[in-house]
Order: structure tokens, then sequence, then C-alpha cells
């Protein structure tokens, strides 16, 4: 319409703090390690299954970690009947709901899988995103630990899938039962504990962090970021008494003394002997112990020694809907972190059991394992490892506009769509640039492997040039600047046009020789 | 911990209204015909990128049909720092926030594609959901009527890419402008007429539906459902004069009439001999039927005719930020609706050229097109053909679980994780039924190909039992019910543990043929 113009008020571009975009590399490598993660998961026979990204604020339940407050954590609206949704914040909670919802056709054990987006409403940092995926497999109505050892195994299996080498990773069991016992035995069990709990839990949480006197500190009067006192930080200790102190450090150090022994003493349910110095032994930490022993003993049958997976007291799980074991999977390799300091790379994903998730819909107990993989923070670490699928994708052939005619267009489409016919990726310039050398630019920058160029004289022979853009390239690397490149010869050949895509295939292949040879 | 026993309240399952969990059969049509797509796309030079699920809603801007009310149609929430954020309700707008925040980074043309999520917060209904998902193509910094014929033949390939046969499908290209011109030459032109032109344009869009006469009666007095007065629901006409309804009738019959003489006229631009008549030429229609001409050309040129790719000017497209060429992919074939009728099919997505998106952003014109394809009605679409994959994942052998001890549990996962590595699918049973009738009964439900079996006494003496369950399954349709078949003689071999993965392979192969021959 030819209104009368008003000058609009320029809008600023800008993203909500703690998104992004992602870019075709980042989406082709996510896309290629999700493919690899699914060929697991199917292979341990799981199918998929998916949730939307919306629930009721009530089907999700609060369980997120450090989330004091009624819906810190998530994103949520009202809805038109003034019910509250919410963005899932993982995808464990809704899978509770779809079972619940669907529990009459549903088969148990029902054994599943998801990747998808999940939301925190939290404040973003570098690398923590309000926006990330998770890639999920669980298995509901399974009690037995054998689902348990199944869920290690596969994460194990998975990493190696990645190409992340035996003895770069870990999977770390521990189970909450073990955790609460001991809190129980040191006199933090009740509801009027539960804070005191938490604030034992995150501490014994950085066992790998600052190791047995770090964590002596924080769950005694308190520890100095820097080292010494006044220096850096403080962290308000959980005050607890010597004996409870050393009870827990007990726990968190008992394995890696004598990992081997112990599962002998295990097996013979000698828990006292190992822990009772300690602290007293009760049903609550023997039957965690137990179910640890019973998962090692079958994944080792398995062929899974404690090179993978490993009993390790100091995983804790920020999720409070874990009621048994609880797993983590760990890259050991060192990286060196923002301070420059080398650090093992830590998590990429954990998981473990979550008993009472489901049956908070049901009128019956529905037992439930799974386990999740943080997308993004795996795509890192293998960017780091170099195990990060190479960008395989070989830039279209561009064919140039020399001419803006409606019959010269319509030759360079004709010859844009034999190419695309033919499985080749070409496409024709749709920019403004009527200058040659400006497409030229435009096919260089894109990547673009030939060029296809046809003006009146060729177009009156019946003849196209293609320029090997590539072969231009290598040959500027002996020259100095990129400007003076395109003057340089080129390889360039002139084919009737009946042979435009016969010839395009055939430098095409010459190209991916070359690159084969330069790989070795 | 020990707490006291609450009763909790039981929670109900169930999800917001407008939202669908999805199935592994739906989920896995998807992915194959994502990945088909795709691959056209990345044929016609196109990269992924992809933006996040959220957006300032200022950036968003307000472009959805049909919406009056400010917010309507969005999910929106306040952030932390009072600014009003919204969930995406298409891929177009996020794309021009990306394009306009990157815009020094960005190469021009920018070709990029992606699949997504989208939100309405609109009342939902059959088949009309408030999540769903789209795949967009889309051309940044292309001003020339090419890019749009791209995008036409691109949907063009598209279809075919999915096994829709030519003549089942028709991209059906019109222009805003053509729109514009016509209600401008018919006095609807000017701010003060926008509520009318909207009424117009979405009377002309139901010409499909009604043809001419229905469209009559929606520019003037006005509708009954029933087709005759009194008779069902009445939509309130436009009020137009006979004059003014006779230009739009023409606009809308006229390429229907007489399509291919018609482009030899508007190759001598006598669009005032073609139309001149019913309503006076402006420059607005002028330049818009120019367009669609050129595109009309150069399509044709490339090989793609009328069959394929068509003028049609009841393409009105609901989106407001449409400025010149729009498109809409038909599928042509006729299916049952819910009262019984045969109808087409219909759109299954759509695009335009939208040169106001980005610049609303910037200080300079960003001119731009694009394509938007709908997930799920498209998969309705393949289903409706026969034309979705078929699901090709064969379900996992089962190991079952005949006793219990770790020492049995122990083999049992060990035969499982031979299976797993040797690249077959397969689990151990992981629920609680002990009696082997019912671990079968989950096989067979599950649709597993086997049954590994070793009690007591075939440990002893090393082998396993293998039951082949498509076997019984095919002799159960010679035996009347479920019941009976599991008494029937099923195939089932006994092998030394060493040979069971080889065997499993074998026997999975001997089914692999029979499904083959059986399918001829």
């Amino acid at each position: 319409m030819n209104d009368k113009k008003k000058k609009p008020q320029k809008l600023k571009a800008r993203l909500p703090r703690g998104f992004v975009d992602r870019s075709a590399a980042d989406i082709r490598a996510v896309d290629g390690m999700v493919a690899k993660i699914r060929e697991v998961y199917e292979r341990y026979g799981f199918d998929p299954v998916e949730t939307p990204l919306f629930e009721y604020t009530d089907a999700l339940g609060k369980f997120l970690p450090d989330s004091d407050r009624p819906n810190e954590g998530v994103f949520s609206l009202k809805d038109d009947d003034d019910q509250w949704m919410s963005l899932r914040y993982d995808l464990t909670a809704p899978l509770a709901r779809h079972v619940a919802e669907n529990f009459n056709e549903i088969q148990l054990p029902y054994r599943t899988f998801r990747a998808g987006w999940v939301f925190r409403n939290e404040k973003p940092g570098p690398g923590r995103f309000r926006q990330f995926m998770q890639f999920d497999a669980d298995t509901v109505g399974a009690a037995g630990f054998q689902a348990d050892a199944e869920m290690c195994m596969m994460m194990a299996d998975t990493m190696e899938a990645l190409g992340i080498a035996r003895g770069d990773y870990v999977i770390r069991v521990n189970n909450r039962k073990v955790l609460d016992g001991v809190l129980e035995a040191i006199g933090l069990g009740g509801e009027e504990n539960a804070g005191r709990r938490l604030h034992v839990l995150r501490a014994m949480d950085k066992f790998d962090k600052f190791g047995s006197n770090g964590v002596r500190l924080l769950l005694g009067g308190g520890r100095w970021d820097g080292g010494s006192e006044g220096v850096g930080d403080f962290t308000k200790g959980a005050g607890l008494s010597e004996s409870a102190i050393s009870a827990i450090i007990k726990l968190l150090t008992v394995f890696d003394d004598r990992f081997a022994d112990l599962l002998g003493d295990m097996q013979d349910l000698q828990f006292k002997e190992i822990f009772g110095s300690e602290f007293s032994i009760n049903p609550t930490f023997e039957a965690g112990a137990q179910e640890l022993y019973s998962i090692y003993n079958l994944v080792f049958a398995a062929g899974y020694e404690f090179d993978r997976i490993k009993i390790d007291p100091s995983v804790v799980r920020g999720l409070e809907y874990y009621t048994g074991p609880v797993f983590e999977a760990e890259l050991t390799f060192p990286v060196t972190n923002e301070k420059g300091e080398s650090v093992v790379f830590g998590s990429v994903g954990g998981g473990g059991r979550y008993d009472g998730l489901v049956s908070r819909f049901m009128g019956q107990p529905v037992p439930a394992t799974g386990f999740s993989i943080g997308v993004s923070r795996l795509m890192t670490a293998l960017k780091n490892l170099g195990k990060l699928g190479e960008d395989e994708v070989l830039a279209p052939v561009v064919v140039c506009v020399m001419d803006r005619d409606i019959e010269a267009l319509g030759r360079y489409q004709r010859f844009t769509q034999a190419l695309r016919h033919a499985g080749i990726r070409a496409e024709m310039y749709q920019g403004n640039k009527k200058n040659f050398g400006d497409q030229l630019k435009y096919a260089d920058r894109r990547g673009a492997p030939l060029a296809i160029i046809q003006g009146g004289d060729e177009r009156e022979q019946g003849i196209v040039q293609i320029k090997d853009l590539i072969e231009g390239k290598r040959l500027s690397g002996e020259i100095e600047d990129n400007a003076t490149w395109r003057e340089a010869r080129v390889a360039q050949v002139s084919v009737p046009e009946a042979e435009l895509v016969e010839k395009v295939r055939e430098m095409l292949d010459a190209q991916r020789q070359d690159r084969d040879r330069a790989a070795g």
C-alpha cells in the first residue's frame, strides 16, 4: 500500500541473555553426535518417545538443585484457563507424566530415549545457557539393580562410540541410600535437618575439586577460596563434629585406597568391618551398599572393569528426585581452565534411580532409572579431543550470473538444476553484484569448489567455462596476499554445455582425490 | 530418609491443551522425512542455521494472521530485567533478528535452512496444535525474482524427493503486489481500509473451497454455510460493490481459463488488455504481475512447467510480513474429510518475499525470501499416500531371566552385551515377572524376533536355547487365537554359548529373507 511514509523506530536486534544461535558447523556436529548416541541406545533395545516442551507446573514438580524459592529455575506462565504451565527443565519429569498418563497402554518395562531442549530460568554464565539440549534414556517399571547396571554399561559404550578412548572416561556410581544412611548415622536424619543435609551433600560433591582437606573444611568451620585464612572468598562450613566429618571422609576415600579388596569384603556384607569404626551401619546404608556391590558385580561379569565403571561415594547428583543408585559420566583427560590451570574435563552427564517420580501420579509404586547426557557439554569435550566430526559437507558449485536478461538467466538456471538433479550441490548467484570479480569473491568466501561462467560470447558458441577455485586457492598459498591470487593462473576449462555435468563431476572427483592425498 | 509417612495428594497426569507426546513411529517417520528434505536443501546450496526458542517480544514483531489484540497468538513472559520475551511463532522472524544481529559477519546472499518447534497460543482443535514443527529455507540479501523462483523449484523437488508424484502436488505462486494493486484500484487502499482489505483477502483465500459463487457472496452481502438462506452459519460479507467484486473474480479466474495464452500476453505487458476492462491497472499491480511473469519464465526455462509451478491469484498467505511473491505447496490428491466429503488434501507449506523484516532492525533495505514446510501436516499427507517410511527398526532380541542369582544374571548380561557389541539389538529382561511365560509375552508384545533362554540345566551344559518368535507368530496365523499359539510348535534351537551370536545372526538373516520374500 502506498501509505505516507513514517520513519519507523529502529529496533535493536539482540537475543535475551543466556540464549544463542547455532552455526552450521555446530548443528552438523551435534547431529552427527546425536546419531552415534542414538545408535547405541537403539542397540540396547531402547526406542524413541518425546514429550512437548510445556507441562503443567504441578506435573513437573520442583526437583531442581539449589532452588529454594517456588518456581525458581523454571520458565512459567499462566494459561487461558488460569492453570500454570512451565517449560520443562529436564526430560525426566515429563517422561514420568507421560508414563503415568498412558499407564494402561504402556508395556513395562518401558525402555525409551529422547533428545530435546530443556530450559532453566537461571543466571546465565560462561558455558551456562538458559536453553540447552539433553539426550536421555530411561527404563520405567524395572525395580532391580540390573536396570541401573545397564545404564552404566550403555553410557560406557556411548563414550567409546563417540571416539573417547578407554581411560579417558569413567562412569562413577554411587547410591543415595549410602549417603542417606551415613547422614542418618551422624544425626542428620529427619525433615528438620533437610537444609544441613543439602549443605553436607554440596560439600561432598566438591571432593573431586578440593580433595579431603578441602571437604573437611567445608564440613567443619568453613573454607577460604585462596587456601589460607582471609584469602579469597569464604564458604561457610556445615559445622559438623569431628567424628561426623571423619565418617564422611572415610566414605569418600575408602574406595580410593583399596577398591578391589573392598569388593571382596562387600561380598561378605562386611560393611561393619569396613565402615563400622567411623559410624554405625544402619539398614539404609546397608541396602545402598549392597546395591552398589551388585551393580559392580554384574557389570564386571559382562566385562566392564573399574577402568570403565567405578564405585565412587563422592557422586551426589543435584536433582532431588533420585532415590537409589546415581551415576555420572566423567571425562578424565586434562583441559586448561579459565585460570590457566590443568583440570580434568569433568562430568558430561549423569542420572540415577527415581522410584518416586512416576508414582506421584499413581496409586502404586513405579520404579524407574535413567541417564541424561548434556549434549553441548559433550560437544565441547569432543572438540577438545579433536573427535568432533569435521564439517564434510562440500560448499556448492556457484553458477555466475554474467547477464540478467531472462534468456541468459534461464540458461544459468538450467545449468544449476542439471547439476542439482545429478546430485551435485549447486547454486545460481542470487546477489545484486553485477561485477564478475565480486561474484567470484562470494564463491571464494563461500568455499565453493568450482564456479561456472558463461558470458555472451560463450553463450553464442554454446560453451561454458568451469573455474577450479580450489586449485586457485592452492596456488595462492605460494602468493603473498589475497588480492593478487586471482590474477595468478587458475585452472579453468571450457566445455560444451552438454558436457557440463560430466566435467564438473570429474573436477570434483579430482579435488576429492587431492584432499584424500593431503590427508594421507 | 525415614520420615513419617504422609499420604501424598495424588497428582493428575495430563498435558496442557494443544500439546501431544510423540510415539516412536512418528519420531522415526519425521526424522526420515526431515532427512530427505534436508538433502534437497543442501543440494540447492543451503546450510543449516538455528535460533533459540525465545526472542524478545519486540524483535519477533506482530505478524500473525487473525491477531488483532497485542500478544495474541504468542506465548510471552517477563524476564528478570522486566523485558518481555516470547516463544517464536515461526522461524522467519527469528531469522530476521539473527541476520540483523550478525550483519557484519554474514556473507550475502545468505542461504540457510532450519527445522524446529514453533508455538501458537491459540485455541487448539483437531489437527491444530500449540506446538508444531516447521522446516524453513531462506535466502537473505537477494532482491531478484530469481531467488523466489528458486524457492518454488526447490519445493517442487522436495515434494518429489518425498515420493509425492508429479500431478499430486502443485506449487502455486502469487504476488502481494498484484493483490494490493487490485485492492488499491477498487478503492481499498490506505491505512483506513486495513480491516476491509483483510476481510477481502480472507474471502479470496476461500476460492479453492467455495469457488466463484461462494467468494462472490463473501465479497458482497455474506454467505450461509448450508448453501441457502438460513441454513447453517452465516459469514458476514465484505460489502463490496458489484464492479469491485467483478474485478476480484476476474483476477481469481483469468488464469484458470487460459493459462498459457495469458503468459504470452503478459510477455508483451498487455496487462491492460487482460484486466483493464475490470479495473484500472496501477504501477503496484503492474510490478507484481511482471514479477510473476518473470518467475514463471525462469522456472519454465529450467524445465518446470505448470503441472508443477503455477501462477494462482487466489494464493493469499496469512502472515502480514510478505511484500512480494507468495507461494504455497498444495497437495492435489483427494482425501476424505471429517464430514465424509472428498476434498483435495491442500496446503503443506508456503512462504514468500519479506523485504521489510530484516530492515526493521537496520538502517538499510535487506531483501529476503523463504519457504516454510508444516512438518506434521506433510507427515499426515504422506501417511495418506502410503509414502511414509515404514518403521524398519527391528525390535530387540530379548534375553530371558530364568534365575536371579548374581552368577546367572552375570551370564545373561554377558550374552546381551555380546549381541550388542556384534551390532545386534538386544536387551536382558528388566521387569519383575519371574514367570517364563510372562517374559515371553513381553517379548512377543515388544515384537522381539528372538528370545534367548538359559535355565539351570542348560547353564550346567554351557548351552542356550534360541526361540524364533516370528516363526511362532507365522504359525499362529493358522491358529485361531492368541492364547493357543504359544502351545503350538515354535522354532527353537539349542547352541553352545560360544555360538550364540553367530546363530542369532543366522536366524535374523533367515527372518529378513522371509520378510523380503513376503514383500515380493
